[in-house]
């Protein structure tokens, strides 16, 4: 199939690869233009403008937070003013659900079609097709893009036919794992100014009732305090805590374990954690208790 | 081997079936006699007085509370009294390191062996022969106990030759689980509020990210508002928050998830759910936001 | 002098009559006629356009939000279009400090003048000129108002040269007010379901240590559960610890106990609680209480 | 009146000196002597054991918490056991409503009397006679030692004849001067980060809705970070907190203020706040802010 794909950041340019790996033929866009070599040593067509990116029948974006893709869609040379009619937009970003909507609402009234599918996984699952996929949007439109999605993905799941609602499911599952680091800190942070090996506790639970990859690896990353480089970095951690926290406030849903997490991810910010993971948020609690 | 068991609340049955099943022999006792009815007709042999009950080489204990285990230990007829030099007690309750710390001083001091062995998993796992155990104590008394732990569990874990740590790693994991239940109770608010099917959301999550039973259990429970009867009853939690935050506060250790956790426990029992099984805090936020 | 005024909700009727009783010329103009009427039989001039009330050397606007600001201000025939050159602007809405920059902004690039003077205290001091006026912006801009802020008010304080500092001071006292409002709460759940009689907990504390009107009001209003009609309402309520937040995230400062008031107000509102004064955050403790 | 006193730290000296002015004879002790030596000049009479300070009509004791007043009370050769038949003890101690429930059966089952009588103020109140004395107990003891109230308060409230109510509230009152720190603390960490001046944001404060002594004086020692000496340590504060949310705790009130409150004196303990006065609490803001 021939795909767009605008936004090459350590996820974007994992997804791109895979669907280069799958067969597809690629255009890619990046604003920082270095970025896109490796893409192009793989087969990649490079262009270097958002116009000759959307000249495709689908363009995925994938872009850091939502000024940024307002930016590429809603720009005076914007991927909204090139696309073709008929022409699929598949937003990959984790964005919040008013500008979903919006998006969605402005690509049915030019006569273009959108599909919100935000994905789960690090960059090493984005680079090895290994993402879970959210998608939401038109019947049609997903079936679509299935191909592409079974390219970077090992699994779809189809939320509804509101794009905004995989957003909502997306933001909701990165609020659980901000969670999980969150109750993985504290927790540490008891057992080791007890005195016990951290690192046995981890393996207990870990091979117990927690025997799952997200706590074995963000126990690690916490345990062993190893936050840089990032692997998705405190900014967009916090980024998506306020989103979660902007569709809960909407909805009048008050989410006290989401508002420690805003508290907790502006400590770390004003710390200078912006470089860090955004598992270092779980080292927060060992910091207050003087460990 | 030749053990005794006292407290045969929904848990300490299905370990006392579980030891028997392996093959020992069982004798115990039980403050309510109707409980031990069918343990008796699995062979136990039930005693009318912890004084009997004590006369074993060794001796569990699977009671409510940190006051329940005083009694049946320091009281006027208790167990400390009435177990035989060198005799081994081995403490599954979930109880507070402090209390913990006291009971292996005053083993020793007596001449008895004490050893913690809480233990992980639902009263179905426990008439499983399927818990995990968590132990510590002197190695000599863990290697003693081995057999009956491999009865009781699929796993144990041993700690240190402490027994209050064994203590400290059961109530971390409570909290860790408490976590959870918190964690899914918010995010179904809002993904039930912003009208998404919860069930599906829940497959989604745990058909990727969190594909673990007890995100799968816990969250099933929550979205079913399934909490009669109670697996682990609210009382019973709050308790273990409480233990949690004063090991805590002991070592001055803030755990404003803990805290919170607290808080609900508190409003999950003022509004009356004192027989609600502990994951019925996972409503609160749905209740919160009026849904 | 003469003064446009354009908002006269309970709080800017107030202001109005305050500024007419002190003998200034006031042109008056509100989206809803019926409210101006008090006015004009006090001798106000009610005009049906914003342009007309425009049409003075010093405007006032009191608006209930950002949006409602936004809307006079910058629509298609709103102030910044009709306010003669060198014109006074002075907003005493509470809103966040990014619109009240982008104001300042606006204004001068227009050639107009800006002030942001919110002012503290509830409708009955509005129309008594006993308000406590919060000041910024330009020197000689305070200067030429002085004799309008002596009018409504009590007492002027002048923050800086930087409007939006004032609106920060004014989000700052709403914070402090909404935790006072949180701390009796929680106290007075505390008290009353102990079985103590709370109107004479309050008389103990308000002639002592809280001697002053801030928490002999609130007080009141909480024990005695009079939250209605509201002198401020919830849903401002909401939106001003929204909007303290929202400063509070673009200069990473996190504010752990206002995230609890915005968990708090998301709650009340949730409940039914949009027609009820805001003071009604206080008696949440007490429904958790199962009091 | 002849009156014991016994527990002469800050406060207490300052209570005894106040009632030795007034006229009172007394007899005092301490555990540790030296602090005895301005008393004595004042005309006090010292004694080197309990059992001497006990031979009075009235004892007052001042401890610093559960534990000291146990010792003092409980203890092989305590107060209980030298007071006279009908003699008066009077605890001024800020001690926990379990402990004040035992004292008071004890005092009966011994047919001694006991009045709780906590107060609020600062060592300089003490000193002064200026205190707020928070009275509960029989109508008859509350009237017998009402002179010594007059000594040492301005102002004297009675309760309810159950003692434990003066200490709840006692413990309600200082949470609510907690409060009062983190709240100042957060919108100072707000205001300063912002580049105002946090002085002039206190004045403004004071002198409009805020004008009472406890702002004034928090909001000062929280913006000159002037946490030593400590007119009130911050393990009290810690302490205090503690058994407030027990208190609560045993009604089933949950707190959340309260809860945040605790989570930061255990902060502030764990990076070596034990000798900074607890209004350093506020100061906590500041520092997660980076500022």
């Amino acid at each position: 199939m021939k795909v767009g794909f605008i936004g090459l950041g350590r996820m974007g340019a994992g997804m791109a690869g895979s669907l280069l790996r799958a067969g597809h033929e690629l255009t890619v866009y990046n604003r920082t233009p270095s970025k896109v070599r490796p893409l192009a040593e793989q087969g990649a067509r490079v262009v270097p403008s958002i116009a000759e990116a959307a000249k495709n029948p689908v363009v995925f974006t994938m872009l850091s937070d939502d000024a940024a893709l307002e930016a590429v869609v809603f720009g005076d040379d914007g991927l909204l003013r090139h696309l073709a009619p008929g022409a699929l937009h598949v937003s990959s970003s984790t964005i919040g659900v008013v500008l979903s909507e919006r998006l969605a609402l402005s690509h049915a009234d030019a006569g273009r079609r959108f599909l919100a599918a935000p994905v789960f996984g690090r960059p090493e699952a984005a680079a090895a097709g290994k993402l879970f996929v959210v998608a939401a949007g038109a019947a049609g439109a997903v079936g679509e893009a299935q191909a592409l999605f079974d390219a970077i993905g090992q699994k779809t799941f189809v939320v509804s036919d509101r794009p905004q609602d995989a957003n909502l499911v997306k933001l909701s599952g990165n609020f659980l794992l901000a969670a999980v680091v969150e109750s993985l800190g504290e927790a540490l942070a008891l057992i080791g100014k007890a005195g016990l090996d951290r690192g046995r506790f981890l393996e207990l639970l870990t091979s117990s009732l927690f025997d799952v990859p997200v706590y074995r690896n963000y126990g690690r990353l916490i345990a062993e305090r190893a936050f840089e480089p990032a692997g998705f970095a405190a900014p967009l951690g916090q980024k998506d805590i306020r989103l979660a926290l902007e569709a809960a406030e909407r909805l009048h849903v008050p989410m006290p374990l989401a508002s420690l997490l805003r508290d907790r991810f502006l400590t770390l910010l004003a710390r200078g954690g912006e470089r860090l993971d955004w598992s270092a948020v779980g080292d927060l609690a060992r910091q207050d208790a003087g460990g």
